[in-house]
């Protein structure tokens, strides 16, 4: 099980390969809809400290430093790889305001109430204890100090034409993340994972991609080049374990690209949650 | 098969009481954010003739007529019944702008172009012919004037904890819809019905009602009152088709009852769409 998110480590490659949405930055630039989506409510006064928890290869760091370019990152990842790919991204977009760790989400080299807000996205659906993540999380924040979480949700996954096949193809991914130790539908949970963890005045809004033949930017860059190319990576890893019939999971991959053409429709939703840290906690 | 939205007619009792989300007006009252949601942005000017195709027992007429004081509604059901308790409800409100007919939505009694706008809620869902219901409407609609459809979509349902029994349950409801002639999905089909149709412009966004138990207002008026009791209210008409066990059915309701508590979360999403007849359709 991955005690981090974990670009490089306990995950098979062809598992990991295609799986990390972060890793589709390019693609996502493509379809700045849906940057938007997650990040245009997130930004950082001046001064303030950031500690972004598991930034693997800085696809989110570069947006959240750009938007708050007077707030200071630390941005940490458990693999060096990742953090090196991070670095240079932020060096290639100029950006002064962060700075790397490599450190274990459940073992972070920092004092307590060091921060005044922590940044968590796709990074709790790779954990076995993520209440546990997010209570350490806490420990690091000062009173008063909001973490904020983003997390997609495989399950909010509908389209037309409707496909059983396709249906099965994504629970392949939602069965091999749970034996990973993860939860692919965690973006439901998002509201009770902060409760639980005891943060305060807990407030999440869902960020649903709906995407339709007018919009062509999230067809390719979302449907096709992001969530459909993700199952299609998963494939041998599927079969392998002998989840599926090649045949079977080869048409949902087909039925998930059918939903690209001009009637076709695709939905998927990210949630996003802000917790505050409270005064006497 | 039902050729219209039919309060009284062709579906049982059974199947029709507590099926339509319009009758929980009441309900929705309580979640005027749920009315917001839908209908905030539907507005029309003032001295514009509008249609309102398949009004039911006048949820939205009263709704629309509110927002949009200067326009003139002529409200369109098939049931009689269903018209005399929406006059009421319009009487009731203290409207005056709206007039009431009653009619088959296949053989509306109205010259072509006759409209400026047009507005259907919950009632493709219940058609065989969508496409077609939407065809007639648009004839009566003059050049450049607009149509708007909202459905909801039942596969757009999620939750924590998440219970196969509950989606099973769900489940039951869209079979049955489905062998009334209907769809229970249609939501998605939103946008490449209106493009089928012949629509231009169609512009479709989804309305994503999220509930957390920071909600208290949609927990009980949506999640409980409204779509839990929905599915409680097939229960009968489920069993005597044999579309599942009486238990598992049960598990099903109990388990949806369950994501009201403190850390249950509820999804469901409607979809709303706008189109405009092009000037030389």
């Amino acid at each position: 099980m991955p005690s981090a998110p974990n670009e490089s480590g306990t995950m098979s490659e062809t598992y990991v390969h295609g799986y990390h949405l972060r890793e589709n930055e390019r693609l996502q630039d493509q379809a700045g809809a849906l940057v938007d989506l997650l990040h245009a409510d997130t930004t950082y006064p001046d001064g303030s400290r950031v500690l972004e928890a598991g930034c693997g290869v800085g696809a989110q760091t570069v947006t959240l430093a750009q938007r708050s370019p007077g707030a200071r990152f630390t941005s940490v990842d458990i693999s060096a790889d990742s953090i090196a790919e991070a670095r240079r991204r932020v060096d290639r977009a100029g950006l002064t305001n962060v700075e790397f760790r490599q450190a274990d989400i459940f073992a972070l080299p920092f004092n307590p109430e060091s921060f005044d807000h922590v940044f968590v996205c796709f990074v709790l659906e790779h954990l076995s204890r993520p209440v546990e993540a997010l209570a350490i999380l806490k420990r690091l924040l000062r009173p008063g100090g909001t973490i904020t979480v983003i997390e997609g949700d495989h399950g909010s996954t509908y389209f037309y034409p409707d496909s059983p096949a396709a249906h099965a193809a994504i629970q392949c991914q939602v069965t091999m993340q749970r034996e990973a130790g993860g939860n692919a539908l965690i973006g439901r949970q998002v509201y009770p994972l902060l409760v639980e963890a005891g943060f305060e005045a807990v407030s999440v809004s869902p960020r649903m991609v709906y995407v339709d033949a007018s919009r062509p930017a999230l067809v390719d860059g979302f449907t096709r080049k992001t969530f459909t190319a993700m199952i299609e990576g998963i494939r041998e890893s599927a079969l392998a374990a002998g989840l599926i019939e090649p045949a079977r999971f080869d048409a949902g991959v087909r039925d998930l690209y059918r939903t690209t053409e001009a009637d076709g429709v695709f939905c998927y939703t990210f949630f996003k949650g802000v917790g505050k840290k409270g005064r006497g906690a």
